[in-house]
C-alpha cells in the first residue's frame, strides 16, 4: 500500500462526505447515532473478540499494564460506548444555530450561523472507546472524520468502524463520513497532518511528546492539549471546610487525570491553620508532599523541599507541591507563570478577590469554590469530549460539539449595493 | 543588534505588559486610545515629515506607484488614523463579557468569560495607518501587540509608535503594550512567528506569497487571509433589477479589494434575459469578460473563452469570469470547489433556495440579495478590522475586537467536589 496515495484518497473521500454531512438534517444524524449504538451493542461479542486479538498481541509485546487496561474492552465498556452515542444523539444539534442578527446602517441584516469545520482528523492512542466517541461527536457536529488510533488497538478499531459505518448507511449517510485509517504505518500520521486541502483541523490525543511532535509537523490547524498543571489557591478568606474538601478532592479523587491539582497555594495568614489538617489527610492517602520553605517550617521535614521544577511539573501521580504565598497577587502570578493555563481554582468567600481571580488567571477553566476535577466534558454538559484544549485560539478547555464548529457571517439584503 | 535576543526581549516585555492590559479597566483603555488620537493629530506635521523620509527613500528605490500611494501620509490620512482610534474607543469593550451561565447537576454554575488572547503579532506591509489601527484594536481587546510593518514605512511607523506609547503612558498603561519592531532586519519576522512562549497569535497582512510563507514557517497560531475569489449567483427566481445592481456593484465598485466578485454564475433559464444587459454595462466600464461556452453563445465572441484557471483566479482587476449553471446545485458546487471560502452571494426571491444557499455555501460570509462588497469590518460594525480571515477555526471573515479574544470557562461553586 502506498500510504501517501491511500491517505490522499481517504482525505478526498472525507471532503466529499463532509459536504453531504454539512447539509444532513438533525433527524438523519441522530438516526445514524442510534443505529451505530444498536450495532455496537448487538456486536458486543464480536467487538470483544476483536479486542482479544489486540490484547494478546499487546501482552506478547509486553505492553505496560496501564496501557493494557485502557485497551481492554469489556461488556461494560462496550455498553458505555453505545450509551455515549445515544447521549450525543440527545444533545442539541449545533449546526445551523443562528444568532446576533441586527440591521446595519446600510440596510443589510447581519448575523452568524454555526457550521461544521468540515473534515476533522483525530490521532489517538490505543483506547478503542475513543473511536466511537470521536465518530459520534464529529458526526453530530456535521463533520467528516478521519480516525487514526493507536496501532495496538487496530482490530478493535476496525470492528468498531464496521458498526459505525453500518449506522451511517442505515441513516442514508455516506459511510466515508467516518473513516478509520486501515494501516498501522506511522507514515499515515505524517500524511494526515499535512493534508491541508482535505483536512480542516487535527486533534491529537495522547502523551505530551506525541502532541508536541504533531503540533510541530502539522500543516493543518491543531486543537491540542498539552499539560494539565492545575492549582488550587486557598485564600485567607476561605471557608475552612470548603478549602479542606476541595484541596483534598482536587488532588486525591484521581491522580492520573489532567484536571488533578498538582500545586496547592495557600495564603500565608491561613497556612498554619489549614496545612497541618490537610497534610495529615494527604499522608493518610499516601500522597508525597513537596513544599516551599514556609510549608516545611509548618509541616516539618517529612515534606520534601520543592524546587522550581516542581512548580512546573504535572506529576500525574500521588505527589503534591505546596507553596505558601503572601497574597492573592502572588498566587495569581505563580499560576500564570508556572501553570499550564488548564484549570485553576480559588477557595475564598471574598467577593473582590474571587472576582479578580476569575478575571486575571489566564486559564481555560477558572473556578471559585469548586474542585478542579469538574473540568471535563461530561461535567460541563458537553456530552463526550473530543479533548481538552490548552490552546487560546478557537476552543479553550473541554471541546465538545461547539468546538468542532465555527460560525460564518450571514447577510440578508433586499438588493443593497455599496455606494 | 542581535535580532534573536532583541525579539526575545520584545516578546518578554509584551508578555509582561499583556498581564497588565488583561486586567486594565475599560476607562483606562479608552483614555489611552483618546490620548493616542490626540497625540497623532497634534503631531500631524511631524508624522508627515517622517513619512517624507520614507517616501524619498521609496522613490529612490523605484517603488511602484501603488505602493507609494499606500505608504503616503497626508493631513487627511493622519486625521483618519486619529478618528479610527476614537471610533475604537467608542466600541463596547469585549473583555469580561460573560454569558451562558447555568447550573449543572453537580450544583456548579458554569458559563464563559471573554478574555484577551494575550500577545498578538501583526506583520504587515508598508501601510503606516495599519500601525494605528492594529495598535488600537489590540489595546481595546486587552492584548499586547508586537507590530512589524514593512521596512519602507520604518520612519513613519516609529513616529506613530511614539504617539501610541505616549497615549499608553498618559493612561497609566505600560508603553510595552504596543511595541513597534525597531529593526528592518527580515530575521525579525522569523523570530516573531516562532516565539511560542511569548506570542499567542500572529496576523500577517499582505500578499498571498508572504502569507503562505508565514503560515508555513510559523510555530505560533496564524489568523490568515489568503484569496478572495468571490461569487455572485443569479438564480432564475431573481428580481432582475436587484440582480443587475448587485452583479454590477460587486464587480465594478472597486477592482482591487478581496470582497470583489471574480466569477458571476447565472442560472441557465435566466442567462439569456440578464446577461446581455449586464455585459453591456460591464463593457461600458471596461471590464473584460471571460465566459463558458453557453455565455459565449449568448454574448458572442467578444467574450474570451474561460478555462478552469479562470474559475480559480482572484483577478483583482477589471476582468470577470461568467459561467452559466443549470441550477442551484451546480452553483453551490462550483462555489465550494473553485471559491476561496471568502464571500459569496445569491440573488433570488425563492425562500427555499436562499435558505439552501446560506447553509450549504461554505464561506466566511454568505449573502442573499446584497453585494459581496459589504464583507468588511466597517460595514459589519466591527470598527476597523485587523484582517479578513479565510481560516475556518477561531475567527472567520472580518476580524475585529471579538476575533482578538477567546472565551474561558468560569465555574462558580459553593464547595462542590467530585464524587
Amino acid at each position: 500500500m502506498n500510504v501517501k496515495e491511500y491517505m490522499e484518497r481517504v482525505g478526498r473521500q472525507a471532503r466529499k462526505a463532509s459536504r453531504v454531512l454539512a447539509r444532513a438534517d438533525t433527524r438523519s444524524k441522530n438516526a445514524a447515532l442510534q443505529a451505530m449504538a444498536d450495532a455496537i451493542e448487538r456486536d458486543s461479542d464480536a467487538l470483544i473478540a476483536a479486542n482479544m486479538e489486540d490484547l494478546n498481541a499487546a501482552r506478547k509485546a509486553g505492553l505496560a499494564e496501564a496501557l493494557i487496561d485502557r485497551l481492554t474492552l469489556t461488556g461494560k465498556t462496550v455498553r458505555g460506548m453505545a450509551d455515549g452515542l445515544r447521549q450525543i444523539a440527545a444533545l442539541p444539534d449545533p449546526v445551523g444555530e443562528m444568532d446576533g442578527f441586527s440591521y446595519r446602517p446600510s440596510g443589510i441584516q447581519l448575523g452568524k450561523m454555526r457550521v461544521p469545520l468540515g473534515v476533522v482528523g483525530i490521532i489517538y492512542e490505543a483506547r478503542p472507546n475513543v473511536t466511537a466517541d470521536a465518530a459520534g461527536l464529529c458526526l453530530k457536529s456535521g463533520n467528516a472524520t478521519i480516525l487514526r488510533g493507536g496501532s495496538e488497538a487496530f482490530h478493535s478499531n476496525q470492528a468498531i468502524a464496521r458498526c459505525v459505518q453500518e449506522g451511517l448507511r442505515a441513516a442514508g449517510l455516506p459511510a466515508e463520513a467516518v473513516q478509520v485509517v486501515e494501516t498501522t504505518d506511522r507514515a499515515a500520521v505524517g500524511e494526515l497532518i499535512t493534508l491541508t486541502e482535505h483536512v480542516d483541523v487535527v486533534v491529537p490525543r495522547g502523551g505530551k511528546g506525541l502532541i508536541e511532535r504533531i503540533s510541530r509537523e502539522a500543516r493543518v490547524p491543531v486543537i491540542k492539549h498539552l499539560d494539565g498543571n492545575c492549582h488550587v489557591y486557598i485564600d485567607d478568606t476561605a471557608n475552612p471546610d470548603k478549602a479542606f474538601d476541595i484541596a483534598l478532592n482536587a488532588k486525591t479523587h484521581r491522580y492520573g487525570t489532567c484536571n488533578t491539582m498538582e500545586t496547592l497555594l495557600v495564603h500565608a495568614a491561613f497556612a498554619e491553620f489549614i496545612l497541618p489538617r490537610l497534610a495529615e489527610a494527604y499522608w493518610e492517602k499516601g500522597v508525597e508532599l513537596r513544599g516551599c520553605e514556609r510549608t516545611r517550617a509548618i509541616l516539618g521535614d517529612r515534606v520534601v523541599p520543592a524546587t522550581e521544577d516542581d512548580w512546573a511539573t504535572e506529576y500525574l501521580a500521588p505527589i503534591l507541591a505546596i507553596r505558601v504565598v503572601k497574597d492573592l497577587d502572588e498566587a495569581i502570578e505563580h499560576i500564570n507563570q508556572f501553570g499550564s493555563h488548564h484549570t485553576d481554582a480559588i477557595v475564598s468567600e471574598d467577593y473582590g478577590r474571587t472576582r479578580r481571580f476569575l478575571r486575571e488567571v489566564d486559564s481555560a477553566s477558572v473556578m471559585v469554590n469548586a474542585s478542579t476535577r469538574f473540568a471535563d466534558g461530561f461535567e460541563y454538559g458537553l456530552g463526550a469530549e473530543i479533548g481538552i484544549s490548552t490552546d487560546k485560539i478557537h476552543a479553550r478547555g473541554p471541546v465538545g460539539l461547539e468546538g468542532l464548529t465555527s460560525q460564518k457571517w450571514i447577510v440578508l439584503g433586499d438588493g443593497q449595493i455599496r455606494s
